[in-house]
C-alpha cells in the first residue's frame, strides 16, 4: 500500500487543478451513487457496535444517516471551490545577481490518517489531502470497518473517473492493531503522520511513529481577565469560551483573574452555574466567590476536563498569568481580556502557545475562523505547522530560481 | 545543560531586538579582546591535529588566523544588521466573524548545533540562532576543543555584557563521541538539531536523534540542457555548475543532455577538461564526444563526487531528464537550459527538489543569494524549512487574534 501510495502521489502531484477538482466532484457523485450501500455497510457496523455494548456518544459518532452524507457531499464542494494551494510562484523578487528568486508550494507526498470511528473523517481528510496533490492513506476505528471500506471504493470510483489512480486514496483493510503500528514505520513511503482523535490514540502514534506526525496531544485553553479587563467584554468572553461547546480542544478549561477583577467572580460563577458547569476555585477566587463549593487541586490546573467543569485562580498580575500559563497551559490557545494596549502586547508576544489572543474567546481557534477554509488539525508543535492547520500544512515549498544564462561569480 | 538552555531561551525570546543585536556586537568585541587567548587555544588545537596526522585540508579548517577571526566579527555585524525575525505581526486580516487573525514568528526554543572540528562555526550558528531569539548548545569536533570552549567564553561574555544569561549559548565540554548520542535524546529541552558536515556525521544524527533535525544528506545536483536551450547559456551553465567550486554540496554532479543538443557535447567535454575535469559518459554521450574515455557505471548517477568528476548522460527529452532526476537525484537542486517557457514551467513544477532552477547555475543555491542574510544549513526534507535556511527556518509562528470582546456564535 505505501509503495502504490508513493507511485499514485506523484500522478496526483502533477494533475492539474482541473482535475483533482474533477476527482472531488466525482467521489460527491459516487457517494450519491452508491448511497444505499453506505448506508447498508454502516448498519452494520452500527448493529456490530450495539452487541458489542459500544456507548450512545460512539454510535452517535459512528452512525451515517442521509443527512450526514449530503454534509459530506457539501464539503467535498466546499474544497473544490478552494483556490489550489500548490503550483503558483510566490514571493518572486529578483537578486543582485539578477536571478528571480520566489518559492512554490508542493504537496508532501503521502499523508497517513489515522482516526476513530468517525466514518465521515474518511471523505473529509481524503479531500484535503487529493485537493492539495497528495496520495492519503485511511486509517480508521475498527467499528467502522464496513462503512470506511464502502466509502473507500467510493474514492476509488471519484478518482478513476477523474483519471487518477484508486492508489491515491486508500483505506486499510486490516483491523488489527498492529496494522497502525506497521504504518508508523513506513518513513520511505509516508510523509506525513495525521493523529485525529483522542489523546490514548494520539500518544500512542506520536510515540511508536518514525514518521513526522501534526497533532496536539492537549487544549488546556486559558482565559485571563486582567486588572485593565471591560467587564462587559470579559463575562461574555467567559462564558463563551466554556460553554459554547464543552468537548472541544479550544474550550476553556482554566480562568485566571487578577486580583482587582476579583469582584467580577460571582456574577460570572452564577452565570457558569446556570449552563451546568461546575466550577472549582483556588482559596482566593472562593473567598471572592462563595458559590464555588468545590477546591481546586493541583492536578486541576493540568488537567482537559473536555467537560462542564472549570478551575479558576486568581493571580496578581499578567506577570502571574502568565507563569502559570507557562506552567500548566498545553500551548494551544490562551485569551487575554484587558483594555491596556501594552500588556495586551507583552501577552501576544510572550505566551507560547499557537493561537494568542486579546478580547477574544478561545473557541475561535479554528481553521474556518481562521479564514483557511478547512482544517485537517490542530498542531500544537512548532515545526513544520503550527494551530489549526489547512491545505498549506499539508503542502512544502521549494525555491524556484529564473535566470537567462545567469552563472555565479 | 539541557534544562539551563530551555530556560535561557524563554528569556532570549522575551529579550528586545535591541537587547539580542547588543549580544552581538559585544561577542564581537569579546572575540577582539580576546584574540590573543583565542590564538592560543587553537595553536594547541592545531598542533594536537598535527601530531596526530590530521591531513591539510582538516588542519586548514581547524586553523584559526587573525584573518578568520575578523571575518567572524564581520558576520556578526552583519547579522546585527539583519531585520527582526521574530515578534512582527503579519498577514493581520479581519474575519466575517469580525476578529482579526495574524500570525507572529516566534523562536523555536533551542537548536542544537552538531559540527566538525571548524571553530568558526561556533560563533557563526550561534549569531544566528541568538538573532532569531533561541538559545543554542554548540557540540563541535573534538580536535577543536580548545578553540571551542574560548570560543564559549567569548559567547558567554557577550551574553553578559548584553543582560542576557551565558546559558543561552553553551559549548558541550565532553569531547567523547557519546556526548552526542545524549544530546540527540534530549527532546524535552531541545527543539531542532542541526548537524553541520559530512554525510557520515549528517547520517549518524539523523539515524539517533530523537528530536526533529534539518539536513540534507547529499547534494546530487543536474543540469539538463533541453533540445530547445540555447547554447550560448548552455556552456556557461555547464562550467559554472560544475568548476565554480567542486566541494559544495550544490554544484553539478550529473549533466543530462537531450539528443538534439549531443553536438554541444565535444566543446563542453573539452572547456571541462581545460579546467581538470574527469567526463564520464553514457555510450551516446561517448559517441557524440569521444574525449570523453571513461564509461559512467551505474554508480556514477547516485555519486556526489564532491571532486573534479562529472559523469554526463544524452536522454531523448524533458520526461526522459526528468525520470533520471526523480530516480538518482537527491531533491536538492537542479536546473533546466531551454527558451521553451513551457518546458520550462514543466521542469519547474515537476521537478521535487529543493530548489529548482531555469537558465541559471546550481551555484545558486544558497542563502545568500536567495537574500536570506544568512545560511544554518540546507534542507532536502519537506517538513519544516525546504532549501538553504536562513533566520526564518529558525523561527516557527503562532497565530495572533485580536478582538474587542468578540465571541463565537
Amino acid at each position: 500500500m505505501g509503495r502504490s501510495a508513493k507511485a499514485a502521489s506523484r500522478l496526483v502531484a502533477r494533475a492539474s487543478l482541473a482535475q483533482r477538482n474533477e476527482a472531488l466532484v466525482a467521489i460527491g457523485d459516487a457517494l450519491a451513487d452508491q448511497r444505499a450501500v453506505i448506508l447498508e455497510a454502516n448498519a452494520a457496523d452500527v448493529a456490530s457496535g450495539q452487541e458489542a455494548g459500544l456507548d450512545a456518544a460512539l454510535l452517535d459518532r459512528l452512525a451515517l444517516t442521509p443527512q450526514r452524507l449530503d454534509a459530506l457531499a457539501d464539503g467535498l464542494a466546499q474544497v473544490a471551490a478552494l483556490p489550489d494551494p500548490i503550483g503558483e510562484i510566490r514571493d518572486s523578487k529578483t537578486m543582485p545577481s539578477g536571478i528571480d528568486v520566489g518559492t512554490m508550494r508542493v504537496p508532501l507526498g503521502v499523508i497517513a490518517i489515522i482516526y476513530e470511528s468517525r466514518p465521515n473523517v474518511t471523505v473529509d481528510a481524503a479531500s484535503l489531502c487529493l485537493k492539495s496533490g497528495n496520495a492519503v492513506i485511511l486509517r480508521g476505528g475498527s467499528e467502522a470497518i464496513h462503512s470506511n471500506t464502502a466509502l473507500g471504493e467510493v474514492l476509488a470510483m471519484g478518482l478513476s473517473r477523474a483519471g487518477l489512480p484508486a492508489a491515491a486514496a486508500q483505506v486499510v483493510p486490516m483491523v488489527d492493531r498492529e496494522a497502525v503500528g506497521t504504518l508508523l514505520t513506513l518513513a520511505e513511503s509516508i510523509d506525513l503522520v495525521v493523529p485525529r482523535g483522542g489523546k490514548g490514540l494520539i500518544e500512542r502514534v506520536s510515540v511508536e511513529s518514525r514518521i513526522p506526525v501534526l497533532k496536539h496531544l492537549d487544549g488546556i485553553c486559558h482565559v485571563y481577565i486582567d486588572n485593565d479587563a471591560d467587564p462587559a467584554k470579559a463575562l461574555p468572553i467567559v462564558i463563551n469560551a466554556k460553554t459554547h461547546r464543552f468537548g472541544t480542544c479550544n474550550t476553556m478549561e482554566t480562568l485566571l483573574v487578577a486580583e482587582g477583577q476579583a469582584h467580577l467572580l460571582p456574577d460570572m460563577v452564577a452565570a457558569l452555574q446556570v449552563k451546568g458547569v461546575e466550577v472549582r476555585g483556588c482559596p482566593l477566587s472562593r473567598a471572592a466567590a462563595p458559590a464555588i463549593t468545590v477546591d481546586a487541586q493541583d492536578a486541576d490546573w493540568s488537567t482537559e476536563y473536555l467537560a462542564p467543569i472549570l478551575s479558576v485562580r486568581v493571580v496578581a498580575d499578567v506577570e502571574e498569568a502568565m507563569a502559570h500559563i507557562a506552567q500548566y497551559g498545553s500551548d494551544h490557545t490562551e485569551s487575554i481580556v484587558t483594555e491596556n494596549p501594552d500588556t495586551a502586547a507583552r501577552f501576544l508576544r510572550e505566551v507560547d502557545s499557537s493561537s494568542v489572543m486579546h478580547n477574544a474567546s478561545t473557541r475561535f481557534a479554528d481553521g474556518f475562523e481562521y479564514g483557511l477554509g478547512a482544517e485537517i488539525g490542530i498542531s500544537t508543535d512548532k515545526l513544520h505547522a503550527r494551530g489549526p492547520v489547512g491545505l498549506e500544512g499539508l503542502t512544502s515549498r521549494k525555491y524556484i530560481v529564473r535566470g537567462d544564462g545567469h552563472i555565479r561569480q
